[in-house]
């Protein structure tokens, strides 16, 4: 382990240190390590602290060569499940792994955070470690969405922090949008969408009208360009790279999104089977499948990045194998490589007041 | 043209007559006449009234053999168009082919009508034209979503009729879609599951809550089993029959899944064309594949179902080609076969009264 591990991440840029949490996903903290040593042969300046029970994680890591030279180990008993309610966790999650690991941002220790814990208590204790960014009333979930536009994906906010939104909310997920498209993904001037379920301006719910107002008038002076309301058909399309959304209708699209890819991938490798002529077919096609299979393989852009915290929480899918969970410290790593937090941050403070009673992020829920 | 084609419909059992609006789709009224007679050659006992300008629908129908002795042509001067407003439809509505469709239903002389035109327009007269049935606040839209289940679809409603659903409506869209999985899919014990973000009963929005509790009494004496909240991803699993949810969430789902859908089917064609060895691999593997696109083309599950008004009406998608338009009309043909209407009414009017304030259908909006 080099010394200057030990020092604060805000003075030491040229190791970016990202906190793992190893427990809480469905493949045990096996998966999480194989994506680590995965990271790390891709990263030479990735540096790791990780949380959950010594004696479990020890043997992990000593196992990948060169692993526990970058890795320290911060000793966890307990575990937040799958299962569990943020309300439950609440109540015992001082000793848990999970919140070890946003402990370790909220020091500024690391960087960033990665776990594949339980979303709900993962946000709820994001909010009580991190505290709310200033300006930001409700923190959102950000998902890249695959998609025709040029940089393959498209980002879709909020994908379930909060099951509801008002226009100013609305406004601050496009903003926070704005900064992820930017920093996440090298957009230099981002197409904003507002989901409605119409593309007429006056159709929908009155804060889709309000915020697609305040948002209008923002582009003046804003470096981003809002293209108004999109459908649920524009997430995979060249419409926007910025979808934003309640997080209850952000979710019901991404489980959708899921589940219809998820019955036609079923669907194909049946037809595959069919007859001896389709499986010699399906053979013939194996790297025209593979290559299609891997630009919309969803553990490739695994991650929901969650936004209006003081500090970065990427959320990677509970069930990741090494791949997944490799590709989530990927995102946690450029994030950090381009001051994305300290960004945000500043964004959101530009933004003029929009709101007369706009919470001061003290984030007390 | 069969004497006993202008006896009421209600009168004359042994024959069904379909009002069809032919204008106002993407593809004019050519794909309409080509689907018209495509269904004409399954359904011997077909009958249809057709609606628009005359000199535009004679010659079309006067091309397909034997289509002119089931037809009637009801001359309507104006299309509603696809990009028109529901209120400036309403101003000159009356001298459209859509309400000419709609008043042939509600004058009994057609069981079901059919059009390919505006959704917003097509509501907003059925409701003007039909009336709300007793009981029902706000109508739906009921869509068939390709699944695992056996029946190969699940019904999804509110697709987008309205933009909100209190927990009354949440709990009479339950009804009527089970009152349609009896009678369009077959299915003697439909279970419903109502859309959430979570599959525990803690989470969501109030009126999702109020509406579990109404719908899980209702089972005990009704036909139907409640499987509680389901996810997006449930659209095409096999967890449930009916899926309940608002028309915004309805809708952003609808989309949403058809988007993804569409940019696989691309993806897929561009594997295939991608290299010799892949595009042989096509040939090989075509009949599969052929299979595969029967399976998952939404043309063939084409027509979302107006549910609540004093007559069925179906939606046929804006841009339904030949294919489109007559799994419309099956559509219709199996509902009118099955009573439907009548059913739907009786079951609606057999709920206990859940509510204190409900409409009692003048369908004044």
């Amino acid at each position: 382990m080099t010394s200057d591990q030990h020092a604060p991440a805000d003075q030491r840029r040229d190791r970016i240190t990202i906190s793992i949490d190893a427990m809480g996903g469905d493949r045990g903290p096996s998966a999480v390590v194989a994506g680590m040593a995965r990271s790390m042969s891709k990263n030479p300046d990735i540096g790791f602290i990780v949380h959950g029970p010594q004696e479990t994680l020890e043997p992990l890591i000593a196992k990948r060569r060169g692993l526990a030279d970058i890795c320290e180990i911060r000793d966890a008993k307990d575990t937040v499940r799958m299962d569990e309610k943020p309300a439950q966790v609440l109540r015992r999650s001082k000793t848990t792994s999970m919140w070890s690991a946003l402990t370790s941002v909220k020091k500024r220790e690391a960087d960033v955070c990665v776990s594949c814990g339980n979303t709900g208590a993962l946000m709820m204790l994001s909010v009580v470690r991190l505290r709310k960014l200033s300006g930001v009333d409700r923190p959102a979930i950000a998902v890249l969405w695959p998609s025709r536009s040029e940089q393959g994906y498209n980002i879709m906010l909020d994908a379930g922090a909060d099951i509801r939104a008002d226009e100013h909310d609305l406004v601050k997920y496009a903003l926070m949008g704005v900064s992820y498209a930017r920093n996440g993904l090298g957009i230099e001037h981002p197409r904003v969408g507002l989901l409605n379920v119409g593309t007429e301006e006056h159709k929908g719910r009155p804060e889709l009208r309000l915020a697609y107002e305040l948002i209008e008038e923002l582009t003046v002076s804003a470096d981003f360009r809002f293209v108004g309301f999109v459908e649920g058909g524009d997430l995979p399309r060249d419409t926007c790279d910025v979808i934003v959304t309640d997080g209850f209708s952000g979710n019901v699209a991404l489980k959708t999104g899921e589940g219809t890819a998820s019955l036609i991938g079923e669907r194909l490798r049946e037809a595959f089977r069919y007859s001896p002529l389709s499986r010699l077919a399906s053979v013939l096609a194996y790297t025209s499948l593979q290559r299609l299979s891997k630009k919309i393989d969803p553990r490739r852009v695994n991650g929901g990045v969650f936004l209006g915290l003081n500090g970065t929480v990427v959320k990677s899918h509970g069930s990741a194998d090494a791949t997944g969970v490799s590709a989530a410290i990927k995102l946690a790593y450029q994030l950090t490589q381009s001051n994305f937090s300290e960004k945000l941050a500043a964004r959101v403070a530009s933004a003029p007041a929009l709101d007369q009673d706009g919470e001061t992020g003290d984030g007390s829920e």
